[in-house]
């Protein structure tokens, strides 16, 4: 960024497309991205306006910190309502929020949908949209097209309303060419509508979208009136957003994190609550462990081989619970899938339960020094448990996620380290009684 | 599926949307699904190809079982060539697949494609496109738009080609229908197109239409010759099929399991390539608690708590690690990042170790009656090896990914139950030696 470069910078910024000129801020050092982002705005603050858009949500906030208040009213006048409602969600200072809406020349739209909850069809949606009342006509809606400010969002679809600007049809801009001019455009538009209601859940709505393969849906109020509309493009990061949820889910943390980094106390506070729980799960074993050592000292040895069989039935519970919890994701299960599902896992537990108990005895007939039993009774004792308890867990894995369901609860968190734990706890009992039992038959 | 409810099932078939009737067939009963799909071949054949592609991956391989070659072919000729190449790839029968295509009547174009490496844009792109000659004016271009036929994939973009077939430009519907209808296309189309090859992997066709929040991507052969666009709606499917991969991955299995349901055999053989290199580290840890329980008696009360010690820091190392393979995925790292990525870890690390050190020393105090060692040196050093081993798996967990990508590694797979194994070994290790230097330290 040295000085004589600034024409060339300027004409960089000036052609380069938003998304990129992000891509490239993401990768500076933190003192030059605000030099870049500075010269932007002064340079082309609608580029600067887009390209801020684009950046991850930490970036975002950290670019808010360098503006005042006019600065960042003035970048929000040059955005769309749903994408300025974005970033203002990103000011966590609530008086700082109202000054920048009071800035705002139209704030009365950004603050009305600043209303709707978080997540909702109302908060992600954008009000630069394009309709028309039914009963112009073609030729007539062409000539309206024409006059259409740039601002509107990508249109493809055209949204028709009756005098009360409830929602009456929709056409494709192709329909609209291939029409005969004359016509009123109620009589060419299609009249089954695919719409969501301003506190429909985004996840609904990506549903939607994905299903019917829509490029846009619209959004209307409790009274049937279009009040906004949600575009492809959106749907896409919704997706995105909701599959990384999933995966931070199963890890026990959040994205959340991300944003506070180099902020230990922050990431420790967002990590503890799925820490915990599972940590306070370990104790039950612990004692477990404690109760054999001391009272069933001669059964020592059996505690050697126990993370053994711990992991494996831990491992497998994990495959049957997520197949099993994006199945239900899926489909809806009728009351006979549960004998299915019993039947297959119960084999699956069954073929891969033969051949770890194959390999646990042969490893722990190797491996074990037993001092107070015979090595025989100790490898058989193994292998045995290590069968029963990898069935066990193959079964527990599948149905955890349907009772997580039938309880009212996501069972998309049927993997996370709470459940490794109770996993944990299983296994360890499991293992401990059927080795005990044998023992005691055998001897 | 009575017989006189014929007329309203044909009326309801013809009027419901392919993903509406898709949906229901999903919750059908094997033997209801199949007469509903006779039933729809037989009545309206076009409605049954739109349905057979939105179903699920099980089914569509099921439902091709029960017809013949010929109704196949009938079925696939009426579907675009990227959805009939979709159906061909779940026919796993070469000779069966060979005379479907023979059938087919413009069968070479799907043949070609099926030659395009799996995964790539040139196997999922539709050839059933709409582009026109650059030299054409607006007006000649409108013309040409009314005789299109109905199959051509959502028309948005119009892409332009010259005389050799080769990509020149594109222009939105809108950008036509507001251009001088005596223009020539190419004086008004826009000129910088993002496109991709053939050969493109289809994660980074996601990418692009993602980032540029694109409608479609066309796509281009070695010379530059348009053969193919890739829409919006199947992006979103790969999207979708990506993250579901994602999560599999980290569970330790793969989708395909969900199409052999029924089927044991086959799901063991997916699931044991992930299973068992977990399974053989967990012998390490086996054999150094053999070594333990058998050279150092003494020390035996320590293996109580090592599955609490395990458990904590394997946990706390899955949240890093999938942390850190999320920002590896979104951005590049530069040298300097190492510094910060280990200095935010290492102190979250300290903060929870320290709790953590404190909860494992009081409960390990209570619960702990060792019998050749002082009660209070076994707990200090429970509650020291916790402190050490938390933030060891902190940095550890986000460093694995960084160097697994620098191994050219998907740093997507650091979370699975391979890596738990080694954090569990890790774990072992760093207990024991901690536990042991403590106690000689102290006594």
């Amino acid at each position: 960024l040295r000085r004589n470069m600034v024409p060339n910078l300027k004409n960089l910024i000036n052609k380069a497309h938003p998304s990129d000129i992000a891509a490239a801020i993401e990768i500076l050092k933190p003192f030059n991205r605000e030099k870049l982002f500075k010269f932007m705005i002064e340079h082309n603050i609608e580029k600067a306006a887009e390209v801020l858009i684009e950046l991850e949500e930490h970036l975002i906030k950290s670019i808010l910190d360098l503006f005042d208040d006019e600065t960042t009213a003035a970048i929000l006048k040059l955005l769309s309502t749903d994408d300025a409602v974005a970033i203002l969600d990103y000011i966590d200072d609530e008086e700082k929020k109202e000054k920048i809406l009071q800035l705002i020349h139209d704030s009365e739209k950004v603050e009305e949908q600043l209303l709707y909850q978080d997540e909702t069809a109302g908060r992600i949606m954008t009000t630069d949209f394009f309709s028309l009342n039914h009963n112009l006509t073609v030729k007539e809606a062409i000539e309206k097209l024409h006059q259409l400010e740039e601002k509107a969002e990508m249109v493809f679809y055209l949204y028709l309303v009756d005098d009360n600007q409830r929602l009456t049809g929709v056409m494709s801009l192709r329909q609209l060419l291939l029409s005969n001019p004359d016509a009123k455009l109620k009589e060419v538009m299609q009249k089954d509508i695919i719409s969501v209601r301003v506190d429909t859940d985004q996840e609904e709505v990506a549903r939607l979208v994905s299903q019917y393969d829509l490029l846009a849906i619209p959004v209307v109020d409790h009274d049937g009136k279009l009040v906004g509309i949600i575009t492809v493009d959106d749907v896409i990061d919704i997706i995105k957003e909701e599959a990384a949820e999933d995966i931070y889910r199963l890890a026990g943390t959040s994205e959340e994190e991300i944003l506070y980094k180099g902020h230990p106390f922050k990431i420790a506070k967002i990590r503890l609550p799925w820490l915990l729980p599972a940590f306070a799960g370990t104790f039950v074993v612990a004692s477990l462990l404690d109760l054999i050592s001391v009272k069933f000292s001669y059964f020592a040895i059996f505690v050697v081989f126990m993370p053994m069989i711990n992991a494996a039935a831990g491992n497998i519970g994990i495959q049957s619970s997520t197949i099993m919890a994006r199945e239900l994701a899926v489909n809806e299960m009728e009351g006979s899938i549960w004998k299915e599902v019993f039947s297959t896992q119960f084999r699956v537990g069954v073929i891969i339960g033969i051949l770890y108990a194959l390999i646990a005895f042969t490893f722990s007939f190797i491996l074990a020094k037993p001092v107070h039993l015979p090595k025989l009774i100790v490898s058989i004792s193994v292998g045995i448990a290590m069968f029963i308890a990898i069935i066990i867990s193959s079964v527990y894995g599948s149905f955890l996620p349907i009772f997580l369901k039938k309880m009212g609860v996501d069972p998309a968190v049927a993997t996370g380290p709470f459940v490794a734990a109770s996993n944990d706890i299983l296994g360890t009992i499991i293992y401990f009684s059927v080795a005990y039992n044998i023992v005691h038959l055998l001897q």
